[in-house]
């Protein structure tokens, strides 16, 4: 029994992205500045970002042309393929139809250039010569890094000590493309050596990183910082994925009764799933979308949609979010692209809406459902894209129980061949499950700003 | 400035494989006996491969059908895309036009599932449950992993024992599909053992990795042996790879006027040149082609062209190829896919018949060249890719040079996601060139069996 593929010319691949900003029935709560509590205005954000960006996360245009030199570079992977899951169909046994999208074919391994080759190009475009940025596991920082390669941008990578020292593999790769990485806090700036001061013997978090790297971004006229994922230009760029799939579920003869998505900080839930929650939201296809977040870092389903803090020093932007609260701390998940204490506001927004759906799972189902995808379809996934792909056998298994052939669409976000040290420990049996208590929880929600 | 991507459609994918053989203009020397030195015949082989297999060794049919089942699962990846590389032809300032084959883009991140799925598949048709490998890097051995899983065949790996410490995420990757990997030399086998109590650290070699592996198969009719190169079945099934380049550089407007290929048993090389060698031979189109050999294993450009053993304790067929002798020891550099003491017979033939060029080239330049080429192409290679990289580079700029605007073609065997640490000491500095002198060459064929 063979996988099904289906291939997208590249004169199909999509012209604009999809700014699912035009379809909402309510509008996003506005940003807030993090110093005044007031909304945010263009000047507060052109010191941090080009206007170009700064423009798309405020449009509410439908559609957003890509420029032409951002369509050759995604050319390069894209469009990307699509299959039908037909031998991991098989080992379910299910009537369901699975299909996925991958995403680990681009030079990076993960969805994330997407996103990173449109900032970079709009960066270029005004004249930025640096890119400052923060990354966990190295997904992000990777991606910048190869972006930067290409435009002939200088990437400066703020990379969290903990990963900065467990994974040298992903840092290599950001030296490779020429970035260069520097482990969070640091001794650079005010806030890393606050940090520093404080707890001696910190090993970071993303908080701190984005503080660190909009800090350093905010000093240089000729400097400005990109974030991977949470904003909505970010989740714009991502939407070639969707349009992409959508296309192909087409040529499928087929359309998804449930998306299924990992959800981080959004981008890649964002990617596959706007494009179909559009229909939905203009009314012309119904489908069921389900976010999935670790049990770790539960935000969509334990956190709270509130105004808060987007970084540990409280130099970005408040936005309104699923969120366990600036201070709250993740377990060490080895789904380090998962690990963020909030969720983009779009993504949030839908939820409040209730037009997605939201479900945590533990970790060692996911690296079941990772090895047992690897076995069948024989293409290995990250570890945050095993998050889809156990929500996607969930699902499958649903319908076996209910005799109901339903269609499954997931995007595998990327190729898990920088996490060995992960499957290592998961087929070891040293690999543990984490889950949060609801006291936990309502302590880091605490610290919440008194504003909105 | 950007990638220009040649995609071939899928129903355009070879059909079939191309055999050499066919159009060689005097035949391959005889495989030999390992203990009598008389011509091998059938039966000596039926014990450790599919008589499909055997039969494709030793075919001179021009063409030999691909099986459909191995089609469809070489869909999941192939064709592969074919890539003009505008942007390093620019960092080079050359009027030679380079064009690569990304290989990297298959499941197991190298060519070398083209053959592992076909091996697969013939075992599992003759009745086959289990498969024995050696592996040096790893490129093969999960590669192999790979097919086994989706044919439901066990797969076990003797993995050079030093590889086997250095390379633990190759070995993940193994684990994970869900092969058994035992660092050769092992106490598991007779040779093994004999090694094992002369040298007791032993810190194992391809040769004898291959000669646990071969020693294993012969014991179980249930079981057969692997291999990854050297073998005109397995040059035989990588020649999809230089069918679709054909079709794609047509599809350009172009044709080669050089290709270059690395070469350790000669399957990449295989893959990527023999199509056009036999347009070649043929009469219909000329074309060089470059074999890049590693300095520190140099068995074109500073072995023998003689009758060698092609395993260290003399279980496997003596076949007629150029060799440093069974004995040499190659330094560790970081293309473990490039150190094996023989050439496999058929590009070790064609060399003799002045039908292809080769030549050798340090490591240091290797990565320089892998450097350059991530940084404008965006794609890391792997390190035995990067020294087809090295070779393009250096005819891109004899092209500069001449002011000639020749045509370059190379195959990008693999992704160099799996080989960081090579990457890191070679931007750290610590990463040696490795020459040996003909005395030493020299010596190693000193051991040259007396037949033939």
């Amino acid at each position: 029994m063979s996988t099904v593929k289906y291939v997208l010319a590249e004169q199909d691949m999509p012209t604009s992205w999809y700014n699912i900003a035009a379809d909402l029935p309510t509008p996003l709560a506005p940003p807030l500045h993090p110093g005044t509590g007031l909304p945010l205005g263009l000047a507060d954000l052109a010191p941090i970002f080009p206007i170009a960006l700064i423009m798309q996360e405020v449009s509410t245009n439908r559609t957003i042309d890509i420029p032409e030199e951002v369509q050759q570079i995604y050319r390069q992977w894209r469009p990307s393929p699509l299959y039908r899951a037909r031998r991991l169909e098989a080992a379910l046994d299910t009537p369901a139809k699975i299909y996925y999208k991958n995403e680990g074919v681009s030079p990076a391994g993960s969805h994330k250039p997407n996103t990173a080759v449109a900032q970079a190009y709009y960066n270029k475009q005004e004249g930025v010569k640096r890119l400052v940025t923060e990354t966990g596991a190295g997904q992000w920082g990777s991606s910048l890094a190869f972006a930067g390669a290409l435009f002939g941008l200088e990437v400066k990578v703020y990379m969290v000590k903990v990963s900065y020292h467990q994974k040298p593999y992903r840092r290599a790769l950001m030296e490779v493309y020429g970035a260069s990485v520097v482990a969070s806090p640091s001794t650079e700036t005010v806030c890393g050596r606050a940090i520093l001061a404080a707890h001696p013997d910190s090993t970071g978090s993303l908080g701190i990183a984005i503080s660190e790297a909009v800090e350093m971004a905010a000093q240089r006229e000729d400097t400005k910082y990109a974030l991977g994922s949470v904003l909505n230009h970010v989740m714009l760029h991502q939407t070639v994925i969707g349009q992409e799939a959508m296309a192909q579920m087409e040529m499928a003869g087929d359309y998804p009764d449930v998306i299924v998505a990992c959800t981080g900080g959004g981008s890649n839930f964002a990617g596959i799933a706007f494009p179909f929650i559009g229909a939905k939201l203009r009314g012309e296809r119904n489908v069921r979308v389900l976010a999935v977040e670790p049990a770790a870092c539960p935000s969509l389903t334990k956190g709270k949609f509130a105004y808060d803090f987007g970084d540990t020093a409280h130099l970005a932007p408040i936005t309104k979010m699923h969120t366990l609260g600036s201070s709250f701390m993740p377990s060490g998940i080895h789904a380090g692209g998962l690990r963020y204490h909030g969720m983009g506001p779009m993504v949030s927004h839908l939820l409040d809406l209730g037009k997605i759906e939201a479900t945590a799972i533990q970790q060692l189902e996911t690296f079941a459902a990772g090895l047992q995808f690897a076995r069948t379809e024989g293409i290995l996934p990250a570890p945050e894209s095993n998050h889809a792909v156990a929500g996607a056998i969930r699902e499958a298994l649903r319908c076996k129980e209910e005799g109901k052939s339903e269609t499954i669409l997931f995007n595998l976000s990327g190729h898990g061949h920088f996490d060995m040290q992960a499957y290592m420990d998961y087929q070891a049996g040293v690999l543990k499950d984490f889950e949060y208590s609801d006291e936990e929880v309502a302590m880091a929600l605490a610290g919440l700003p008194s504003v909105g």
